[in-house]
């Protein structure tokens, strides 16, 4: 199985095949210099590339190895992405605007690894009815990423409302007794709605990938297809 | 102040006129023997009695000082109660079965403290249908005690949905990362509607407390009776 | 139920309806535009404004589509409140000096939710004798609100002297086994004293907004009334 | 919506079409009597029966109302399951044999919902190349669970072999510093490898609920099934 | 320095010379003739024996070799005491009758230890004018313990009102966010008033203890000395 | 019972009568102006003056009201003492050298208190030998002080050494599983030797009040001053 | 890599080729069959056998396949060991008798893999004389297993005087704020003294494991083996 | 036993008789001129000597008391180490480029205290087979450091491959529920495969001084040598 060592760092190019989507790159902790010389190395053996964590700072170093990448403000993300063909099929919720970084960061993961996303924003449980105004975009999802800082409750609310599997992301949004997004998480671990999975706190990626993983598994494109078009009063 | 020494005791008579109501006894680590010698103490200079936490076995020795103390089997609870009018305006809401019993301990006790209860149970929000259901009724309480273990999202939904206060009481139903209802508890401590306060885990009596004192306060009694009768299709 | 999409976030105009009180801006984590975009839509539906958490600087961007907010400096906060007329019947108190940031941040949302608030600062336990010299004051109050950082045992001793409901707010100020706030919110929770539900960490905003929605619902404005004025040597 | 209220419980009978699946009974504190009368009106409306973290003895009382209920001792759950036609797709991995019951409840979760499952068990890091073993199967599964306790560590190595969709389940099997499962909850949230999403601590149900939703949705069955047979080389 | 090992302990004879007092046999987990044959060696180079967290069935194996042995039922404790002169300077202050036991340890140690213990029990701070009525006998006290379990305020109060040294031990008395007595815990080490200091969670042992080693030390016994005749008014 | 409201302060002036020192300011989270306004106040009525947990920045201020107030610098604390007269009896022992600016805040708070200090620094567990060295002047003391961060294992080998009570103060210095000083609190808490009492993490002041108040009890003075001159080697 | 399945478990008989010792049976949670099935295949396969956290019942079933089978009973471990030949240079220090099972845990352990074990018990720091005495043992052997609960204090201790490795195992000895062996735990991670490393909560068996592989690597037999002879004076 | 008092500091010359190397400087919180001085007496008495957590600023200081000082970037540490011959048999793993500072410091302290270091880096479990390449280098291994933050699960993969003891290091990379390295701390504590133990979290220096001395233990330097040499192909 192939890796290749490039001095502070042991690439896994082996990584496509064995998980269908190349090597992502976390940002934090690396110099510009470091992460566009890993991106050269994967660029050269695939046709995406993500980063994630990143300042705009970055964009700069990337942009000599890979003059199309782009960066995502709020997501702090960096990508590039020949393949413009996405399959519909992922929704992401969030609940506050604090909890908007984390959510575009699982919107620009998902659309990087083949997804089409839909997005629902700010429609927490202190006005519920927000929510109930995005519900048929929700029901035709594969695969539904629910980002939540404070208290966390909408992942439990959506998962009561569709059959989708729900990634419920806690957020570190909120202060005092959400000790850093423990309140959340916790929350979502113990949804009483079947059809909850969690990622860790702040974890957008993880749950944009998951999604797009599970979208690309999924038989029913044509349904998200039609969800996009209008649709009837039988709901 | 007057206060009374019974040996093992210092009872608090005068806590009848500051607190408007007299002490509660928390059955909890006392003998029968031990709770009837306070009860009849207290019995002594007032109408009502209330004991918490109280197996059945110790309404034997309560018989003898007060013959007609009544068991509640749900709340463990004990009362005597001899002022039968009661006083519109408190709501109990809970959401799960296994939260029944915290649930029960709040209604009784604002039951003993003159309110009158409605209660709504088993509406979480895995079918968070069943709480819509509920809402006219909600909508004219003066207090709502909203009972809710595992991640315990109840009460932000609710106070979302009316403008009563809301007692949080989180249970320590559920398992694991419930840790003994510290997810539902840190949850309510987050809510991001206005208008929650909590108390401890498990704490029915103090829910229904605070929740018959708020009712006691309000002047809006008739609303919530005509909330007994049919009400018109404007809502 | 309406709401209005302004891009990055979904204005709840429903909520002044079922809550009794418009949305309140969190400040923390917004820009000074976004918070005046928010605040000029909430403007031309209501007569009242309240951003929280928010640095001075926020003023100069908010006074183009609010002339007359005002920004209070201990508290944190920027009011619009073009309704003067307040009914007594809440009370702050507050520990020490350093709890005074949270003690003026629930006082002011009271005062914007239309309660006239009495104050007693600095009255923690360390000297008892401080607190009761307050004492007639708060026992004509409809709701008390009780801010204390360190041991936090402040909302209990007043719980056991007065019978109004009291709203306890733990802070984040101490250090070392304070562990930012949980010693002083774990002794709220476990308060003896009947009568006492908790808030947040440092949420002046929650105990300020509950302690108004409880005076507005009281019966009693008189007796607060009279509270102003001399009273006589009974009590 | 449709739900049923018998007494002690709101019976959502909706959640058949909203989830794809109905309601599944939680044993736990609920008497036998009260299972029998839940299931009782669950099968009226459906096919198939769920129950979860229950004693044998509760089989006699279901037995009255669903002759053909099965016990399954390691899972400690009953199913009903009048559809035996299984599309493959799922695989239950687990670390230790102290692990077994929850990825019993896993297994039996996920074929009651229509999916047969593949099982890797004992397959734990401390030798690895058990695991190495199983990987065929794995790499050909919609969803793999992944059950285990002590320090957790086997999601992370599975995911990094396999694209397929991760469901990691935290045990309390352990002692000392597992605090009662949250290190390897702690582990499982902290993942290096994409494509892992956790559930409650011995949430046994809740991982094997949400892998045959996404094998529900997925395209490939075929795979699975040409898994079942001689594989060759190129792998 | 002299130690004795009798095959499952080693014995600290020396201890009496450098700490005043010889070893106290812990008797959680020995069985009773461990207990008795370690007594034995204790009593024959000392005049007094403490054996803590003991029943009561240890105490006929100790008769056997100190027939003078007492059994202090609240306090769990058997203690052999042939110096019947204390000097009058300790007060043992407690909150609740669920804090007796460990009250109780404390007051058996400081006795033990040749100290006369003073009490006030069931003062807690929910009635805080029963603490009031005996301030009189614990300003003149040389060492307080202060015992209280659920929010663990008394000690902070105490300290405020007298200058003597406060020993607080918090209990595990109370449930939910107790927390075991974490949340008094963290009350006491947070005590806004200085003059406190904290033990273990239920170490009524070691609080006695250490009140009893400062009223060795101090030199005004004739005040608590005093403080045992009828008092004047004009405190 | 006197106090002073100063507009942001209520200055309990009673507190010296009740507690025997005036109350001690702060210093953290006050403006320069608030501490010499507060100080002014307090030295109009004493001769002591204690500032804690302040920058030198604060002298200038305090220079003003209080010529000779002197600064220092590791402990971070401003006194002006015009009592000269020390009675020997509290010893200072601490760890290590991170651990010294909490050491120096004790010490300074015995010495304003009226104690004179003996020190003994950087006497860590490592290399146990060193602390050895010292004894002789810590079996003469009345009141020891142990300062210690990381593991804090030091209070409990002193306190197995001496008779003198051992006030233990747990230090935030360290790094990862310290966890802010949690780790030595809970070893303090948890010390095998009787005669220990804890304090707050950093609370070098709490610790220093409690040893002088100790000391100020203490009936043997002659020993210490002994001990300041040439020892026997009887020992 | 061979393996053998036997229906509940995936026996790794490679472990003692990659390992150099055979696997060791976790008792807990396995049936007396259980462990007896596991049991003949791996000593079919190899000369000695163990069995850890396992009842006295259990040995009947092992009679069966291993005759000479040994039941420790403080250890609560079976053993079969053909191999008498034992290697000096382990050291198995306890603080207090209620850390003894676990250091009798940690010693079989060690013994079974050709280890002979020096012993120092009831050696906590409350008498750090009794310590001292054993000192000669000590700075022989390769590697050093401290056990202790409570606070934990002895491996610092011991490490700062000896120059082989100490394996720190915390207990669960104590009660309150040890949390159930946490607090020894985070004293031994923060050992002050270089040269530590700790294992989990009361697991005896991995330190005596470590020590043991530790041992088997040391060049300096002979240096322990004269340990057990008579020690000159230089030391 | 020697040890000299330098105003700051008492340094612990006897140190590298009783544990076979000198004190190591702490650098944080000291300034250059105290490392320098500490630095110039221990220099005076031996060889080597190793400053840990500190800044490159040190250097300048410490050249003029040292001049072949070396700074050491990744590892922030400086050493001085005129013992050029090194044993080999120490390996340092690390999981992620996060990792690599605490790697390093490992690596750093385990050759100035007389070891020769084999690295292998950044092959964490998410591409296990980067894992497998390194196998015959830590097959032959005296001692193995293993460096992992987020799940922490290598040092588990690595003990079940290998004899060697492995000495686990927890780093604070990651986020969320990382909890500053608590996460990868509880995994490493629960280690299924025997043959781990853990030190502090981002101890570097605490796991490379303990693989030092096992590897000095060690009788089977030739192993490694051999290692050291062009291997065949028969592995």
């Amino acid at each position: 199985m192939p890796f290749e060592n490039i001095g502070f760092a042991e690439l896994d190019h082996h990584r496509a095949l064995r998980k269908g989507f190349p090597e992502v790159i976390l940002g934090e902790g690396k110099t510009p210099e470091q992460v566009a010389a890993i991106a050269e190395k994967l660029l050269a053996q695939g046709d995406t590339l993500l980063v994630t964590r990143v300042g705009k700072d970055c964009l700069e170093a990337l942009k000599k190895v890979a003059p199309r990448a782009v960066y995502h403000v709020e997501a702090r993300a960096i990508s590039v992405d020949r393949n413009k063909v996405k399959k519909p099929g992922v929704s992401v919720v969030c609940a506050g605007t604090a909890d908007l970084p984390v959510a575009e960061e699982a919107a620009v993961t998902a659309e990087v690894m083949g997804s089409h996303v839909e997005k629902a924003y700010d429609v927490g449980v202190a006005g519920i009815h927000r929510l109930f105004d995005k519900l048929d975009a929700l029901r035709v999802a594969n695969a539904i990423v629910v980002v939540a800082g404070m208290e966390g409750a909408l992942p439990s609310v959506v998962a009561g409302l569709v059959s989708a599997p729900v990634i419920a992301v806690p957020t570190s949004a909120g202060y005092g007794a959400s000790f850093g997004g423990l309140a959340p998480l916790l929350t979502m671990l113990n949804a009483c709605s079947p059809g909850v999975a969690v990622v860790n706190i702040d974890n957008g990626f993880g749950a944009g990938y998951l999604a797009a993983v599970i979208n690309r598994l999924a038989a029913r494109p044509t349904d998200a297809q039609k969800g996009q078009q209008p649709r009837g009063g039988s709901r």
